[in-house]
């Protein structure tokens, strides 16, 4: 999916929302869990009841990798059932990859060719040639600058003898190697003001904006700061939609809570 | 293992040999492809024929996850046949995570207690929450800190307003969460002087030095800047050990290569 398309869905279904898909076994309805394949169920659920609401759906594989081969085969059903279901969704891969040239191209290979993601979330510490085979598919690479954790101080925000911080390294050096067409870029919603810093480095870029709900940040500070002439967010909510209820009624609950963000999103989208 | 036994069995075996598993399906010798399982299959000939030689293996997560789910079989049943086979052994799932914490928790668990490896490779990108979950479990984290490939001077080796680079502070800041008896460092090899500064921030830690052979480092070099008094190295060799043959004979041809890497080493080895 390219970025004008992207837009386009924003636009139609008044929603940048992105529904986190961190399915943890020991958290989903007890009831599922008779099933041959729990993980699977429970997504198909929240999908089918929150894809009117939202334009993304962002499957983070710690979770999947975490139950062994069971939990890889549910992470890739689950891909395959919204590329099938739901092909206006894009599908990003939260795997924070990052490695040599040769090792990194195979990750690439695993989550564009194999999974047949839209996008894959990478760590840049290793430079250029860790991401690049990432740029080498038709698909997107959301690269980690500013994290919503607070071990975001630890390096992220030090500041070079230039005076820059890493993130803003990050954000300057990374348009050398793609542009905003292929690249979006990780922004922790808890430090709203932060947007400033990063919209002056990255202008036209789509951020991807986890941290809202559970991990604290605001939406209105996230669209004041941080929205472009295209939108330019997807605001990643986890487990406020998909954990919000453990009875029977979980879809509903997960539609119903996705709706109330996507509410909130329509009011700040003048598009 | 801890570290005193770690020591142990490289004086023993005259070796600090670790054999990267980057087990590529298009490059093990063809006649293996007829098999079940030729990942496994190869993978178990080259570590029956190596291991006499070497201290550690290290398979390269990325090599298998481009395989899918059967990629992961494969990974499973490769750490488990060297775990109850060659118990000595130090197992690396070299995956290169870090995420926040509740996220780095699960791959901990996946690599700690479902595969039951001795090490992670963790990224440093996100910060002290990204790796202490891993410090949970009794195991190792084998930090990046200076990586063997060109993009690491992208951001490893620019210098903050103190004067450190990044692959420095990330030496001084981490060990603030641990110490030498769980904690390693990446360091590339092809910068045999960057040891001096290496050792200089972290005289007792073991280091993990990827890049001597295929990626060009000096086994000399490396043991002149980066040897300590327990010998504190860990040099893998991968591309040149196990895809050296791809003949019916690959896997003598294995154990010949890696009996020249253990003899040049035992050379540099004053235990």
């Amino acid at each position: 999916m390219n970025k004008k398309e992207l837009f386009e869905n924003i636009k139609r279904k008044k929603s940048f929302l992105c529904v986190g898909l961190d399915t943890d076994i020991r958290k989903i309805p007890p009831h599922l869990l008779q099933e041959e394949d729990p993980i699977f169920v429970f997504n198909k659920a929240i999908i089918d009841a929150t894809a009117p609401y939202c334009v993304a759906y962002k499957p983070n594989l710690a979770f999947y990798e975490s139950m062994g081969v069971a939990g890889m085969i549910a992470f890739e059903k689950t891909v395959a059932y919204i590329r099938t279901t739901y092909p206006d969704q894009f599908i990003i891969a939260d795997a924070k990859r990052g490695d040599i040239g040769n090792t990194s191209a195979l990750y690439a290979r695993s989550f564009f060719e194999h999974a047949k993601v839209d996008a894959v979330t990478v760590s840049p510490y290793m430079g250029e040639d860790s991401v690049k085979p990432f740029l080498a598919y038709n698909g997107w690479v959301i690269l980690l600058a500013l994290t919503s954790n607070t071990g975001s101080k630890d390096f992220q925000l030090t500041e070079d003898a230039d005076g820059l911080c890493l993130f803003e390294k990050v954000l300057l050096r990374s348009q050398e190697w793609s542009s905003d067409e292929q690249m979006m870029y990780v922004v922790g919603a808890t430090q709203g003001s932060m947007f400033l810093k990063i919209r002056k480095y990255a202008p036209h870029h789509f951020l991807l904006v986890p941290g809202v709900g559970a991990q604290g940040g605001s939406l209105e500070e996230v669209c004041k700061y941080g929205m472009n002439e295209q939108c330019g967010l997807l605001v990643n909510a986890s487990r406020a939609i998909i954990f919000a209820d453990k009875t029977a009624s979980f879809a509903e609950t997960a539609s119903y809570e996705a709706i109330k963000i996507q509410q909130e999103m329509k009011l700040y989208l003048q598009f």
